[in-house]
């Protein structure tokens, strides 16, 4: 499996697979030209592709606390015909590579606690639920301001 | 209570904070010299000031998913002394008019299980817990690159 940074062409591959991402949850995609176009917009981001079969999208930016960057992993999508065969095992191992290669001092991400899938895969290649496995649960909480 | 947006010289007051705050949970810091150094080169954060006894740091980001900035609540601190009488209330409350003002389409933040209090006061000015809250646990997984 090949893969590889996304460049400017490979934006669309990268859209297609991320709005068919959020459809498959039911969340919200303002569909894959926009975001297409948002991604060739965003300076603070790459994308790591798996042939055309799966996406990463990293977020950089200066940690706080540390004098490197920090790294949210926002996106980690395989597509759904494409799952079991260790692409997705893959494509993080990769990520995580290309993060420390980036300047990153850390990488974070969300899961949902029923996607027991991830949730091994994540702890498979050495991370760890914040706060630590015997801390306290870390929650996350939004709040949409529009 | 007077809260205002940080400026360059209140910079040294709002290190000075986010150090005791750090120190308070055992958490690794820079010291608050360095931690003002680098508020001073963050381009992409903004400070809010409840007089010298609360302080919130902001950073924005263009969001993926929709036209504006995602907001992310990195830090909320009172000092010990001054809890319970609103402060953070009346800060977390001025956050989220900021964020709205400069731009944001949602803010988010990461609490953990045991810290009552502050989900009692997220969940007080309509934070809502990942997911719904009859949905699943969203759970932080990091994993330190360095």
């Amino acid at each position: 499996m090949d893969i590889r940074v996304a460049t400017d062409d490979d934006l669309d591959v990268a859209a297609d697979m991320l709005h068919a991402f959020n459809s498959e949850f039911g969340d919200t995609t303002p569909g894959p030209e926009a975001l297409a176009a948002r991604l060739r917009e965003l300076t603070d981001t790459d994308v790591l592709l798996a042939g055309e079969v799966g996406v990463a999208v990293l977020r950089f930016r200066q940690a706080l606390w540390t004098p490197g960057l920090e790294c949210y992993l926002a996106e980690l999508y395989v597509r759904p015909g494409e799952r079991g065969h260790g692409i997705g095992r893959a494509l993080l191992s990769t990520v995580l590579r290309h993060a420390r290669t980036r300047g990153a001092d850390m990488i974070y991400l969300g899961t949902t606690e029923d996607d027991v899938a991830a949730r091994h895969l994540y702890e498979a290649l050495g991370m760890r639920r914040t706060e630590g496995a015997a801390g306290p649960l870390m929650y996350l909480y939004e709040k949409d301001l529009a």
